[in-house]
């Protein structure tokens, strides 16, 4: 570890990737993308919760299947996801019947198991890790804010949860971009504590992070392609090109966010999307599409930021306490 | 990775442990042990949830100074707890300032710990972890079951969260005890779906654990001077004795469980001590004192076990999955 970075010597890859996301997600860029568009966010679950770790085993299960294992033949699952003990995760975990892993740093979550992942393959402990993540938007409003049947009115700064979840198959052999190296987030608190301003307060742990990275690695910004943020919406994409911009780096070229992309401006969905599975549908699904594809998206550095508050830290008063962690994933060709 | 078992071939060691505990938990043997004995469970602060948190910090902080590091020293550290969006843990980052990887397995998460920091120290990504986990008695009580102000009856098969923290440093430098392997459990699921039978619940994690284990390293039971589990209570000690033996194993004469030394008998604590800090306490005060006094203990396999439910799972009449995390901690000397 240099400063906060791990460097990968042996090359552990994505070789597979996969995502499945909701109807509302679907109207945009990512419905092109994904393994499965869902036409009912009830993925025919009788329960928000259960639709949502059925995304969650699906994306799994389908990335496996796209790098032509079966699930017995992964060594480990590394996953995590918004709701209260990650029953998602570890209700997925059940069913896939892999050695498992919970792992959690909310909406960062994606970015975490690139990283574990690719840490436990590269030092060969495992040879195939799966790491996955997802979010549901009606699991999550009832959750953390207001039962949907409320019909509470959202306010101008808020984003919307992603209905939709990601996967992905690293291991050394087999052919993909390649996970070079992983910067580790630590907890930055700007004391932001408006949990429907979730982008202003991740705003500046992706700042630290990707500031870190460029530290640690010696790179210019523009040696990536793309730095992709996982879910600061409109507000918080601004925030984190000010913050790198006052230390003198310039992302504003070659930033995009994921809850940025995710829905049709026409939805008008304020600030953008956000949660879990927002990153893991379109890192899984458009992005490595764009690494894959013989285009010119070659090297992306992917930091996903997560909120690490509860309903009960909030309602004690407490600010929003934030991380980031980045994983660098190029194209060898 | 043989198996669900990956060897560590750096020799990680366990340099130094802390633990602190509440003052019913400190009535029994752990009070001997703990670098701090709390004469009140609010540890000096206004709610459960911010005692718990400052135990936690206090264990990680502590075992950095018995170390003789300062905490800008530690290069990651790993962590999670039985809260909503683990904020115990979440929140001691923040306060310690080190790159924090969160994880969660319920209270197998000191295992979980002991492992991920083993596997990154051993591969050389990091110099120093930490891995620290916690509970508290009345934040558990009022997040899973009833407010402590309902006074509601417990039935005889339940346990008490213990109020306590435990972390440990881990590196490659120094001595101390070693983590030689670690194995990664599955999640199983035996129906159970009483939430205040856990000990029953969790033991056939416990069990599929400890087998896969054994059948990895090829080694007898008696390979070790203590097989330590975490939290499974009295029943669910039983239940783990019965359930390898049906395999062939015998575990009675070297297995101890966490939850139930932790508490005196004279306390009438049902079948023990139970929360991801009960494990914790006791493997980093008394157990490592065993494990580093120069007596007769000198290998220990450690599989604490995680209940991987949460109050909307089983209010949706879901069964409780369980998951346990073993590792081999070996004396050199």
């Amino acid at each position: 570890m240099k400063g906060q970075t791990i460097f990968f010597k042996n090359r552990p890859k994505i070789v597979a990737a996969a995502a499945v996301a909701g109807p509302k997600e679907c109207a945009g860029v990512l419905g092109e993308y994904v393994d499965l568009a869902l036409g009912d966010d009830m993925f025919g679950e009788e329960t928000f919760e259960r639709a949502e770790r059925k995304m969650l085993l699906y994306a799994a299960r389908r990335c496996l299947e796209k790098a032509g294992l079966s699930a017995e033949r992964a060594d480990i699952f590394l996953s995590g996801d918004l709701l209260n003990q990650i029953i998602s995760a570890s209700f997925a975990a059940r069913s896939l019947g892999v050695p498992f892993l919970g792992i959690y740093s909310a909406c960062s979550t994606m970015s975490e198991g690139y990283l574990l992942g690719a840490a436990l393959v590269d030092a060969g402990y495992v040879r195939r890790a799966v790491a996955a993540t997802g979010s549901h938007f009606a699991s999550a409003e009832r959750q953390y804010r207001f039962p949907l049947e409320q019909g509470t009115t959202r306010p101008p700064q808020s984003q919307w949860t992603v209905t939709g979840a990601g996967a992905a198959v690293i291991s050394r052999a087999g052919e993909g971009p390649v996970l070079t190296c992983a910067t580790v987030g630590k907890v930055v608190d700007f004391g932001v504590s408006d949990v429907n301003n979730m982008g202003a307060a991740m705003a500046p742990a992706a700042a630290d992070t990707i500031l870190a990275h460029l530290r640690d690695t010696g790179r210019e910004s523009s040696y990536y392609d793309l730095i992709v943020t996982g879910d600061l919406g409109a507000l918080g994409s601004r925030i984190v090109k000010d913050l790198v911009w006052e230390k003198g780096v310039d992302i504003s070229a070659n930033h995009v966010d994921c809850g940025e992309i995710v829905y049709r401006v026409a939805e008008e969905e304020f600030q953008g999307g956000s949660g879990a599975g927002c990153s893991a549908a379109v890192m899984n699904s458009y992005i490595y599409e764009k690494l894959t594809g013989g285009g010119n998206i070659r090297r992306v550095l992917f930091a996903a930021t997560g909120a690490l508050l509860s309903t009960v830290s909030s309602g004690q008063g407490e600010t929003i306490p934030c991380v980031s962690h980045a994983v660098a994933i190029e194209r060898e060709d």
